[in-house]
C-alpha cells in the first residue's frame, strides 16, 4: 500500500490517490501517512476530502499534528479545525506548544474559541476536560415524532444520537431517553413519559477516571455531565471512554516500571526521548539503592567474618521486593477503578497481615529445608537457618503492609499511588531486609559486630 | 441503603423493597446484594421482576452466581437464563464448576442448548468465545422503511440496534448501516445505496485483543464477526470491548506483579485463595535467587578479603532490574495492543541498545564521581570505579536487551509476553549482575578468586 501511495505521489496522480485513500477508514489513513516522510505529509493530507481530512488528523499522533499545522496556510487549519468536533480540538490544543495553540486559536470563530477557553479552564484529568458540548438535548412536552425532527435536523453535528438527555427551560438535567426507545414508541407520545427519569450523571469536576467507571459499569454509550446546579453542559461518550481506560492502564504500566509514560508511540518516539523518559527514575532508585550498600557497608567486620551471610542477601532482597510489588500492584489498581477506597486501609491491612504470614511461613520452612539440605556441613548452620528464616518472614510481613499502606498514603496526599511500585517498594524492602538480616545475625550468630 | 434494606426484609415487607429496588441500576442492585450474607441471596433475589433479576444476575462476581445457581428451583434458574443474551450465558458458564454447567444446560431450550455448545468450541480467548448472536440483519433490497419494521419487530431481543448489517441470501456479510444514516434517510431509499460496503470485520478465530483492538481504533460501537467463508455469525459489541480491555490490563498488572490474576474482586477473595495465587511464583522466585546467592558463594574468598564489594551488589542488582523491567514493561505492553510485533525485533532491538548505551555511560559517570567522593581513601578506588562502572554499562544494556528479547520470545512460543516481566527479570539479571561483577572484579583488582 506504502509502495503504490509513494508512486501516485511521484508520478503526481492525485485524483487516483484520492480514489485510492477515500475508501479506507480515518485511523488507517492516519497510520499510513505516518510511514512517510515530514515533508511529503501536507501534500498527501491535501489529497484528502474536507471531512475525511478532518477525522483523519484526529487519528495522528500529536508529533504529526504539529508537523502538519506547522505546514497549514491558516485557511487550511481553519478548514480541518472546523470540522472537528468541540472536545477533539481541545485534546489536539492540550498536546500542542503554546504558539501553535495561539494560531489554532486565532483561527476559530468567536464561539468555538469561548468555547474552547472554557473546556480549558476544567482541570486536567476532570470530567470537564474530556467532556464533549455537542449532544441532542430534548423538551419533556415534545412528542416522539417533534423529537425525531429534531434529531434528524441536528443530527450531524453531534458526537451521539443514541441517547438523547431532555432538559426544563432552566437546562437542568431531567430525565434521558434511548433512540430505540424513541424508534419503538408511537409519533404522538410525549417524550416526558417515556423518558428514564432516574439519571446517572457526572460532575465537571469529577475525575475522568470516575466517568469512565460510571460508563463501563452501567455499559452505557454516553455519560451526561452537568455542573454544581445539575445543569446540563456536556456529554462523555463511550469511545472517549475507552481512550481513557487505555490511556490510564498505560499510564500505570510506564510508572509501575519507573518510567514516564510517552505522548507518542514506541517507535515514533526519539533514541533521546527515551533515554530522557527513563533515567531519571533510574538515577534516584540506583542512588537510593546505596543505602542498601552502606548498611552492608556498615557489617562489613561480619561479613568478612562469616562471608556466607552475603549468598542469603540477593534471595531476601527479591523475596521482599516481589512481595511487595504483588500487594503494591493489587492496592494501587484497586484505587484506580475505586474498587478499594483509601479508607479501607485497615481492611486491606487485616487482610495483607493474614495473607503475608502465610506466605511467610511456608516460605520460612521451605528456606529452611533447602538450607539444610545444601549446608548441613557449615559452622552454626541452625542458627544460620533460624537467622534467614526469622528475616524472611518479617521480610515479607513488612513488605505486604508497606506495599498496602504507601499507595493509600499517596493517594491520601494527592500523590499518584502509581509511584509507590515494584521499583520504589523494592528499594524500601531492601534497606529493611539487610538490616534485619544483620541485626538478627549479629545476635544469633556470633560474630563481630563492626 | 443496606440498613433499611435489612429492616424491610426482617419484617418481610417484600412489595416495599421490590419498589426500593426497581428504580435502581442492575449493577449497583448486584453491588448491594453482595453485601448480604449468602442464605439471605435467593429471598432478595426473588424479589427482583424477571427482567431485572436476569440484568442484576450479569452483574454479580461469579462465587455469588454460583450460590444462588445452587439455591434455585429448576423453574427459577430456566426463568434468568432464558432472560440472559447468549454471550452473557456463556461467560457465565465459562466460570461454573461442571455440575452446574450440566444443570445449565439441562434447563434450557433445545435451540439455546445448540447455540451455548457452539460458542463454547470456539477456543477461549477468540472473537468467537466473545460475540453475541442477537444482532439486527437487514437485505440489500429493503427500503429504509422495511427496515425500520424489522429493526422494531426484532429490537427487544438484540444488543444493539444502532448498527445494522446487511447479509445476502447465502448470509454472507456485504454491508453495514447506521441506524443515524436510517434515520436521516427517505422511507423508500434503499438499504443497498445507503450501506458502507467497506465493512471492517473480525474472524471467529481471531484473538479478542485483535477484535478489541478494531473497534478501539475506529471507535466502533459494534464489530462483525464471520467466518472463514465471510458469513456473519455474530457481533462484539463496545461494551463487552470495554470488559475485554479492562480484564486484560488487570490480568498484564496481575502476572507483572507475579500474582494468578484474581476471578473475584479483592476482598471478596478469601486469605486462602489470596495466599495460593500468590505464594506459587514467590516460590520459583525465591528459588531462582538462591542461584545469585551460590554465584555470591562461589567468590566468598573474594568477599573475605575486599568486604567493600559486597556493598555495590544491591546498587547493581537493583539498577538492572529496573532498566530491564522499563524495557520489558514497553514491549509487554507494545505487544498486547499490537504496536509491537514480533517481527519488529531487531528494530525494538537497535532501539534499546542506543537508549541502554546512554544510559548506562551516564549512570557509570554519576556513580563514579559518586564514589570518588564517598570512599577517595580506600586502597584501589580507582580500580574499584572502573570494575563497578564498567559492570553498570554492561548490566544496564544486557537487562534492556533481555527486556526486550524475551517477552518477544515468549510470544512467538505462544506463551504470555507477561510472565517475562520484571519479577522474572530481575531474577535473571540479578544472576548476571553479580557474575560480571566478580569475574570483573577478580580481573581488575588484586584479589583471591577462591
Amino acid at each position: 500500500m506504502k509502495a503504490k501511495v509513494m508512486v501516485l505521489l511521484v508520478e503526481r496522480k492525485f485524483g487516483e490517490l484520492r480514489g485510492l485513500l477515500i475508501d479506507m477508514p480515518a485511523a488507517d489513513i492516519a497510520a499510513l501517512i505516518a510511514e512517510f516522510p515530514n515533508e511529503l505529509l501536507p501534500i498527501l493530507f491535501r489529497v484528502l476530502p474536507k471531512e475525511l481530512a478532518a477525522e483523519t488528523f484526529v487519528e495522528m499522533e500529536p508529533n504529526i499534528q504539529q508537523n502538519l499545522i506547522e505546514a497549514f496556510s491558516d485557511m487550511e487549519l481553519k478548514a480541518v479545525f472546523d470540522q472537528l468536533f468541540l472536545d477533539d480540538t481541545v485534546d489536539i490544543i492540550e498536546e500542542m506548544p503554546a504558539n501553535v495553540v495561539n494560531r489554532i486559536l486565532r483561527n476559530s470563530s468567536h464561539s468555538t474559541r469561548a468555547a474552547i477557553n472554557e473546556a480549558l479552564q476544567y482541570p486536567k484529568d476532570s470530567a470537564g476536560s474530556i467532556m464533549t458540548i455537542e449532544y441532542v438535548d430534548l423538551k419533556a412536552d415534545m412528542t416522539v415524532g417533534q423529537a425525531f425532527a429534531t434529531i434528524r435536523r441536528t443530527a450531524l453535528d453531534k458526537e451521539t444520537i443514541y441517547t438523547c438527555y431532555v432538559v426544563d427551560n432552566a437546562r437542568k438535567l431531567i430525565g434521558v431517553i434511548s433512540a430505540k426507545t424513541l424508534m419503538l414508541a408511537d409519533q404522538d407520545q410525549l417524550v416526558g413519559d417515556l423518558m428514564e427519569t432516574n439519571v446517572i450523571s457526572g460532575l465537571t469536576t469529577d475525575s475522568k477516571e470516575d466517568v469512565v467507571g460510571q460508563i463501563r459499569k452501567y455499559d452505557f454509550l454516553a455519560l451526561p455531565i452537568v455542573d454544581t446546579e445539575h445543569r446540563l453542559v456536556g456529554i462523555v461518550t463511550v469511545d472517549d471512554a475507552i481512550d481513557v481506560i487505555t490511556e490510564e492502564a498505560e499510564r500505570d504500566f510506564a510508572i509501575m516500571a519507573a518510567t514516564s509514560p510517552l505522548e507518542n508511540s514506541y517507535f515514533s518516539t526519539s533514541v533521546l526521548t527515551h533515554t530522557r523518559k527513563r533515567i531519571i527514575w533510574l538515577f534516584v532508585l540506583m542512588i537510593s539503592a546505596t543505602f542498601t550498600g552502606m548498611i552492608i557497608s556498615h557489617y562489613e567486620v561480619a561479613v568478612a567474618g562469616l562471608p556466607i551471610l552475603v549468598s542469603f542477601i540477593p534471595m531476601l532482597m527479591d523475596t521482599g521486593g516481589n512481595s511487595g510489588s504483588q500487594t503494591s500492584t493489587l492496592v494501587i489498581r484497586g484505587l484506580a477503578t475505586s474498587e478499594i477506597r483509601p479508607r479501607d486501609i485497615f481492611k486491606v491491612l487485616f487482610k495483607e497481615l493474614r495473607v503475608s504470614a502465610l506466605i511467610g511461613l511456608a516460605l520460612a520452612l521451605v528456606n529452611s529445608v533447602r538450607m539444610f539440605i545444601l549446608y548441613h556441613g557449615e559452622e552454626q548452620i541452625l542458627m544460620l537457618i533460624l537467622t534467614t528464616g526469622i528475616t524472611l518472614f518479617f521480610v515479607v510481613v513488612l513488605a505486604k503492609c508497606l506495599g498496602c499502606c504507601l499507595p493509600i498514603l499517596a493517594k491520601v496526599l494527592h500523590l499518584d499511588p502509581a509511584i509507590m511500585s515494584s521499583p520504589m517498594l523494592t528499594t524500601i524492602c531492601d534497606a529493611c531486609a539487610v538490616s534485619l538480616f544483620f541485626w538478627i545475625a549479629t545476635r544469633l550468630l556470633h560474630i563481630p559486630v563492626m
